[in-house]
């Protein structure tokens, strides 16, 4: 099985942290196929360069995903996910997306551990119907730059945020973006409740959606695009679009 | 991979339907156990029903999980599925929540094909808190009986009613109840949109949490009970509850 | 008019506070008829033993409502409440139930005090549709046992989870759990919103449905099961399960 | 124990069809009060009407209920519901609250029959919280005159809207308005689930929150106002604002 | 164009603060009526004052709106707001509803700052189906007789109070309370997110409505009421409700 | 005043159908820029056309603004509006949006009328937070070539389904899309509600907020970004992106 793995940020260092994740959760035989957009924002931290990031994304899994089996969007945003799902011909999963459906299976609230951008996050889960289990979002005064520079200092700021999210209901937490990757394995053993990383999540969904075998939408708002004109698109995408 | 797979009603004919689903969606190396309470409702058909069946489900959790790595609840009202989520310390996944899941990731809004109890099903989502992508619950004129006696008759039925519910803007559509096992594969061609089946999405589910290795709550409303004492129970479920 | 009050829990004297309460609220010509399942948990502390619990409440109910008017389910987690509602041909109420509607006939929005379980009463207050109407759960640092044993020192603790409570909105306060039943009238002196006590409303709601004299549902999920076969449950609870 | 019954229509012929249902529902020695503004609408039939009727309807209630035990509003719309609970020193109740809360009682999801304004009561029941339970309202096309001139004719048309509630899970009906006051006592054995009469309800619970004996808010939204100054109002109501 | 500007308390004091902010707001060539009640509460503070008020301010538009292009409810509470959008043949708006709708084109989510009252904002914002937009309500212990004694303290309190809803994720903060009028010129310097006016944003969505030129609606619940009796009001209110 | 108003289809005739709706609705003294994106889909449809427009239309705005004192996006899916409003320092306003806001200011609820896609409408407005001020969307069968080749028949159609909207309690309605731009004005006279315009409604919100004088965000989620490096973006829209 190969599975696409899309960043939609623009820098190759982020994609190849998600890459490292998932192969690490890939079972033997999934091949992961680890792929940056051509342009866009180098890392998106905000609204608009989330909403930019969705053509490059785009463009990427058109080119990118002949002979893949699904395709995983290495974002913490979920950006564009809904409309990589109606696009592709192949299942398509978002990394916050699945961290959220794992902790579904595993309690009934979870918390979200971040550097910035609550207000995003909240959207996202909103925007996938699971407000009502999202019992808080903890931000870290903290940034990337940090978690390379004081791995140990973020470590402890974010086992803390962690451990506060469980004692206010959090029955799992979410560790969210490319910069926490890696640090659920380190700190779980310190926090009660388990820690979701969506990246590994996300493999293990789109393995189990891909032996589900299901059709792709043939009506509705999922069904892919056909007969599409477009204008200044690459090529790939452009022929996706104008598929008849 | 050894996964448990726990009915609710004391029907071994549905538990055995259920079973054959799970085994031809698990991956190889993966074992289903099968396992009937030993007391409770024959079928569940009614709240009532449903808060009796509860007990006689956790005696049989409690007593076969040893040795599974994971467990799926065989009965489409998730019975008791928080409870079992607490009390075992293997994973435990609904057959309902795992088709709403599974639905989430194919696209926006599912609807649901059953043949009673709509009102149960809105709240089991309504409980997950997936109510705001539930976009329709059809009821068809049919009893299990029918499906057994008139299985065109009632394909028929089924097939009209998942293709109303995909006009009415269902991106998926799940199957509920063991009475329609198997359904989904003899009239997907004849539906546009995917037809969720609740038992092969937990089995997939399950495989996929169990290689997560998350580990077990230690903290908050899912962490095992411990050192409750009880009267009357089963043998195993007392020790379970009594755990120090 | 008698009123069958069923504990979930399997500890008598639990049962006895609340009939004590029962009584105390009755009005005259109302006789309390107390009753402890025979088999489950001692006290019921989370979701496992609520779960469980039900079976038992159940049988408990079958084997005791002929005679009675009403019934109340003497447990805060109104334990398996629509499915007695369901099962008998009486009214049933829930104690949290009657606390939350006799709250909201006092004022805007009422908080609770407990000493446990926030997540589980936030559960069972949006299962009956009441969450907007819930302004927040203060959670006692105490357990039965202090309330027994340093009744002064609980006394205050809860007076002041309570006043913080008014001070952040709630127009009324709910004491959950038999362990705070007779707190209510110690403290309302020093808190300036109403304190309910579930089992007293529950009486009163009781008694005013009995004197309404509206049938028993015949239709829809509420109507009592007819011919469901079982296996190894109550003779009680077998009958009703059976009536034609 | 007095009842005070304060219809907010200026139709004197109203508030003794009130008053008549009150009483029927009364227990021995519960006195219904009934009283009518002194000015406002006929009959409230829009938000224009029922937002002129507060005032009079709030003039009535300060100037009568001195010596009652309780007051219910007489009024379907519960106008101005929160402000007289608020003015009051004794328990308030709306006559649609109080079929809301007992048809809460008695099953999941309720349904309403009316003969006009569904937005109106739509927004009445979601600002008591409950819109999660109100499984519909069904327009039954025919007038207050009607229902006195073709008494049968009407009773048809309620009975088949209830009915077809029922079918679409209202587990109860509240009928709605003074105009089918008495209603269901005549149709009720030709509706599956209980018909509510919400005077007959408030006359309950009022009578139930009297004896539960719980004190006034003394902080909050709902204590009453002090000190405050006013123009041209009533002697009565004046006082009651500018109490120190 | 003719904005009304009416007041539903009865201190000219306030119409004239009001009235004040409402001309700065106003485009050249609209002109801004302002009126107070003859009757009812000095100042709106509380539930029962503000269901009195409504008959008043209805009165008043009743007797004012005539040669008036639209009308703005100078009320922070939008009090009366639909009774008075049914019953006048101009559009209304409330000053918090616009405040609101405001806020809603800046940014994601807003906050108050308020005296006083913090329930009746919720409702009043709830009601307007904006409950999710708003990201929290802070408090400031004043009163308007501190705003006009101290005005610098007051300005302190309220500009830290705004601070504290922008880093808590307001995008944008609504000032309420005639109280608080001017106070945003004066502290928006200090305030990183733009601080909105009611009373000037209702001027401009008034202007803006009126340049529509969108007819008053023929049908539902905000057509004007059509021949319907009543007792005792104003002559032209009575005039409007007995439009044939 | 200039506005600017940027299509995100890259069809100039829409955009100029759309700027004729604009400068038929400004004030005068308010020019309206109109501006059609270098790349992207000919015609939004559907989710995936979405997420690619969002980046024709940035780049579009980040070219044209200066010298702009608001924008509106002209298309009915609000295509990018957040990124929008984060990014320019300007407001922005979307057509669909604007519609939403001014049916609030008419009356309770709103329908709306499409051609297609009602799921991207209603999330469209379930993420402006007003789902519940939606009452239903209506879907008209026909296509914008229908629209220019049959006005007649499809002013029919499109009038039929507004008039039922209105039966069903909308009290205003939305025409959906520039396909129906001018519709209003046609058949606002066999529809007993107001039609609202989203291009007139935006211009005169537009011409509002630039009078309100509001500054643009510092903090949280809409300050604009900075020193956000990208790669491959247009110029305009990478020095935006990268100021300091």
């Amino acid at each position: 099985m190969r599975i696409l793995l899309a960043n939609a940020n623009t820098t190759e260092a982020v994609t190849e942290i998600c890459a490292a994740s998932a192969r690490a959760a890939a079972a033997p035989g999934t091949e992961i196929v680890a792929v940056t957009p051509r342009f866009g924002p180098a890392v998106i931290s905000s609204r608009a360069e989330n909403a930019i990031a969705a053509h490059g994304l785009l463009e990427t899994l058109a080119e990118h995903h002949a002979g893949c089996d699904a395709a995983i969007l290495a974002v913490s945003y979920d950006t564009a996910l809904a409309a990589a799902r109606q696009l592709l011909p192949i299942p398509v999963i978002g990394m916050t997306e699945a961290a959220c459906l794992a902790a579904c299976l595993l309690g009934g609230r979870f918390g979200l551990v971040t550097f910035s951008s609550p207000d995003l996050y909240r959207e996202v889960i909103a925007g996938h119907g699971l407000a009502a289990r999202l019992s808080g979002i903890a931000v870290v005064a903290a940034s990337p730059y940090d978690a390379a520079s004081d791995p140990d200092g973020v470590a402890a700021k974010v086992t803390e945020a962690a451990r506060g999210l469980a004692a206010d209901g959090a029955d799992a937490v979410l560790l969210g973006g490319a910069a926490l990757a890696g640090m659920g394995g380190r700190i779980q053993k310190d926090v009660p409740v388990p820690l979701v990383d969506g990246i590994a999540a996300a493999v293990k969904f789109a393995e189990g959606l891909v032996a589900l075998g299901l059709p792709k939408p043939q009506a509705g708002g999922f069904a892919a695009p056909r007969n599409r004109p477009s204008l200044g698109l690459g090529d790939a995408l452009t022929a996706m679009l104008k598929r008849p």
